[in-house]
C-alpha cells in the first residue's frame, strides 16, 4: 500500500511553524506496511490544497492530510477536498452534539464558527476526536482514500493511532520498516565504528545509522521491508550483536537516558548519591533529578563554580587550587571527597573543567574537563577534552560524569 | 519570483530524520522576497526526483533541491537532475583540486568516490563550499533555475547565505515576509490576551500570533508582502505597542533569553547572585552559566533537595520545615537567604516546590512552587502552581524564578 504525506499550512510553508507530524506519521504508518511515498506541503489555498490532493490519489492511490481543518476562515483543507471530490458538506447534528458537550464541560459555549466544524463531506465516515473539536475524515472514494487529521499535535497522535492505524492495518502490505535505537556513551565515533568492525555485513540486510548527539553515538538498526516477526527478530539480533561489540558503551536502547540507569542501579543497591559541579553549574542535578523519584538517592549537591566557594563549601584546600589550577584531577577529586563528605552520601561525583568560549591556554585548551567520582571502591577521576560550543561542552561533560558513574556501580557490584 | 523547496531522501519520508532545513531556507528566502509556495520530499528515487523537479520547474519556475549531493550510492540527485535537464556530467578538475586540498588539511586523502563530487553538469555554476565536500549548483535552463544544495544543515546554511541569497535577491520581488518576537514571562496567554486588548486591530496590517512555550508565551508579529522598508518599519511599531501592552512581562526580543537579561542586569550593577534550589535540582544555577562570562556574577549554589540539607547547608530551621513543610514560602526564603550568607552574595534565589508526577495534596497539588529572592530591598516570595508534567513544572520555575530575580532588580535600580 503506498500513501502520501500532505500538510496544510501557509505558516508551514514561511517555515514559521515546524512540521513535526509528518515524521511522526510516517514512523508510525512505515512500521505497519505503508510505504510513503511523498511528502508535500501547500498553504491555505484552495487550488493548491486541490491540485495537490487530486495528484497524491493520481499517484499513491491515498492520501493522508494534516492541518487546515479547525474553525477559522483560514481553515479551508475540508471544503477544497470536498469540493474536488464532489462530496457536498452536511452538517451532522451528532458531531455537533458532541461539540457542544465538550465545550460545557470546559465551561464555555462554542463559537458559531465552531458549527463548520460539524459538517462532513457526504458519504464520509467521522473519525471521533476526544481531544479537541475537529473530527478525522476518512473519505472513500473511487479517485482513492482520503484521510484527514487536525494539525494539533496531540489530537493528530491520538487519532491516528485510535482511528487511523486499526483501519489501515488489514490494507497495508505485510512488508513493514521497522527500527531499534541502540545508545552508546563516553567513546567517539571514530573509535566505536572501529571497535564495531564490519558490523554493516554482520547485521546485514539490517541498516546501520550512526547518530551522534549530545548525550553520545546512537545507533539505529532499520529492518526495510520485511515481514514484522522476521523483522523483529532480525532487530533483535542486531542489537545483541552491536551490545556484544560495543561492549560496556551500550548504556540503554531507545528513549532510556543514562540518568535513568545511574539513578536505577543507585537505587537497586541502596545508595545516595551527591554532585559538586564548577563547570557544568547544576546541569548534573539537574540531570538526575530529571528522573521521577530520584529523591530516593539524590539527595542534593554544591554548584562551586567561583573558587571561594570549593573552598568553603567543599574543603578544597586552598594551597591545591593554587599549585594545581581549578581545573585539575585533584581538585575534582578533592570536589568529589568534600560533596561525599558534606552531604553524608555514599557516592560523590566532582566536576571542574573549562566549558568555554574563553578561558583555555595551551595547556588546557576549551573543552578540558576533569570528572571524578568517590565513594564506590577506589576514588576515580578523568580529565578529557570536549569537541564543540559551551552549552555541548556541558553537555557532555554532564553525559561523561553519569557514564563514569554507572561504570563504577557495575565495577563495584557484588557478583 | 516563486520558488518550490525540494527535499532527497528515503530516511525523510520515513520520518528517520528530521527536515530542520526546509523551515529555515523557507524563512530566509521569505524574508528577502521570495515567494515559497511548495514544500516536497521525495526518497533517494530517480524517477520521483525528476517528477518533483519537473513540476515543480512547471508550476514555480524556479526549484531549491537539497540533499542527494554525497559521494555514496544513494546520492543521485545531482544524476536525476542532470539526466532530466539534459546536462551531461562533467568533471572539473578544480573542484577536485579543492577537495583533495580540503582532505589534505585534515590529514587524510579522498576516496574514490568523492570523485564523483567534482562532477558538474554542464553548463552550471558550482558553488563553492568551503564548510563539506559536495559544492552546490546552480542550473539555469529553458525549463527554468534550479539549485542544488547539500543536505548537511551547516553547508546548506552557509551556501544558503554566501551563495543562493546574493544571487536570488536582486531577482526577488520588492515584497518581503518577515517576522519578530517579542518575549514575555510569568503571565498565562489568556490573561496576556486579556491585557493586550483588541492588539490584533492595533497592529495591523502586521499578523500576531501567540507562542506559548516553557519561557512563556513569545508574541510573533508578521509582516506579510510590504516592501522591506515599509515591513520593518511596521514591525518596530508593532513590537512597541506589544512591550507598552504588555508591560514588565515583556524581557526580550528574538533569541534574547531570560538569563542573559539577569546575568547582564546583575553585570551592570556589579552584584553576585547564588541559588538554593530544591524540586529543581540545580536546573536554575544551569540556566544561569548558560550565559557565558555568567562566572563575574554567579559564585554558586546549594542543591538542597532533601531535606536534611536544606537543615544542614541552609540553616533552615527543622522547626519550620516540620511546622510550615518543605513546600512553603517560608521555607523558600529561609533558602533564599541562608544560600546568600552561606556563599556571601549579593542576591540569593529559593526554589522549592512539587514537580510531580507523584508528592501532590489537596492542599498542595503538584506543581506548587514556592520562589524567593533576597538580598534587593525586602526580600520576595512568591506561590504558583505551575501546570504540566514533571520537566515542564521544573523548566517554568526556572524561568519565573529569573523573571523574578529581574523584577527585583528593575524596581531597586537607581532612578
Amino acid at each position: 500500500m503506498r500513501l502520501e504525506l500532505l500538510t496544510v499550512g501557509t505558516e508551514l510553508l514561511l517555515g514559521l511553524t515546524i512540521d513535526t507530524n509528518s515524521a511522526e506519521i510516517a514512523r508510525v504508518l512505515a512500521s505497519i506496511g505503508v510505504e510513503i511515498t511523498r511528502r508535500t506541503s501547500v498553504g491555505d489555498d484552495r487550488d493548491a490544497i486541490q491540485d495537490a490532493v487530486g495528484a497524491a490519489l493520481d499517484r499513491a492511490g491515498t492520501v493522508l492530510v494534516t492541518g487546515g481543518l479547525g474553525p477559522t476562515r483560514d481553515d479551508i483543507t475540508k471544503h477544497a477536498v470536498a469540493e474536488l471530490l464532489h462530496m457536498p458538506l452536511e452538517f451532522q447534528e451528532e458531531i455537533w452534539h458532541h461539540l457542544v458537550e465538550r465545550f460545557r464541560r470546559l465551561g464555555r459555549e462554542p463559537a458559531v464558527t465552531n458549527r463548520s466544524q460539524a459538517e462532513v463531506p457526504r458519504g464520509a465516515t467521522a473519525l471521533p476526536n476526544r481531544w479537541g473539536t475537529a473530527p478525522g475524515l476518512w473519505l472513500e472514494t473511487p479517485r482513492g482514500l482520503v484521510i484527514m487529521l487536525p494539525g494539533v499535535p496531540i489530537e493528530m497522535r491520538n487519532l491516528l493511532t485510535h482511528e487511523v492505524v486499526p483501519r489501515l492495518a488489514p490494507r497495508a502490505g505485510s512488508l513493514v520498516v521497522r527500527s531499534r535505537t541502540v545508545r552508546t556513551s563516553a567513546i567517539p565515533e571514530s573509535t566505536l565504528a572501529e571497535r564495531l568492525g564490519d558490523i554493516e555485513a554482520a547485521v546485514r540486510p539490517l541498516g546501520l545509522a550512526y547518530l551522534p548527539g549530545l548525550e553520545g553515538v546512537d545507533l539505529r538498526l532499520t529492518s526495510w521491508g520485511a515481514e514484522a516477526a522476521e523483522s523483529d527478530a532480525r532487530l533483535d539480533a542486531g542489537a545483541a550483536e552491536l551490545r556484544r561489540r560495543a561492549g560496556a558503551h551500550v548504556y540503554g536502547e531507545g528513549e532510556e537516558t543514562l540518568a535513568d540507569i545511574v539513578v536505577g542501579l543507585l537505587r537497586a543497591r541502596g545508595l545516595t548519591i551527591g554532585v559538586a559541579e564548577s563547570c557544568t553549574g547544576g546541569l548534573l542535578g539537574g540531570r538526575l533529578t530529571d528522573v521521577p523519584g530520584s529523591s530516593e538517592v539524590f539527595r542534593g549537591g554544591i554548584i562551586a563554580y567561583d573558587n571561594s566557594v570549593k573552598v568553603g563549601e567543599l574543603e578544597v584546600p586552598a594551597e591545591l587550587l593554587r599549585l594545581k589550577g581549578a581545573v585539575s584531577e585533584p581538585v575534582a577529586l578533592a570536589m568529589a571527597e568534600g560533596v561525599r563528605r558534606r552531604l553524608s552520601v555514599d557516592v560523590g561525583v566532582g566536576i571542574t573543567g573549562i566549558a568555554g568560549p574563553g578561558g583555555g591556554t595551551a595547556d588546557k585548551p576549551t573543552g578540558t574537563v576533569c570528572l571524578a567520582v568517590a565513594g564506590l571502591g577506589d576514588s576515580h577521576v578523568r580529565q578529557t577534552i570536549f569537541p564543540g560550543s559551551r552549552p555541548e561542552v556541558r553537555a557532555r561533560a554532564v553525559q561523561t560524569a553519569l557514564f563514569l558513574v554507572r561504570q563504577r556501580l557495575l565495577a563495584t557490584q557484588s557478583p
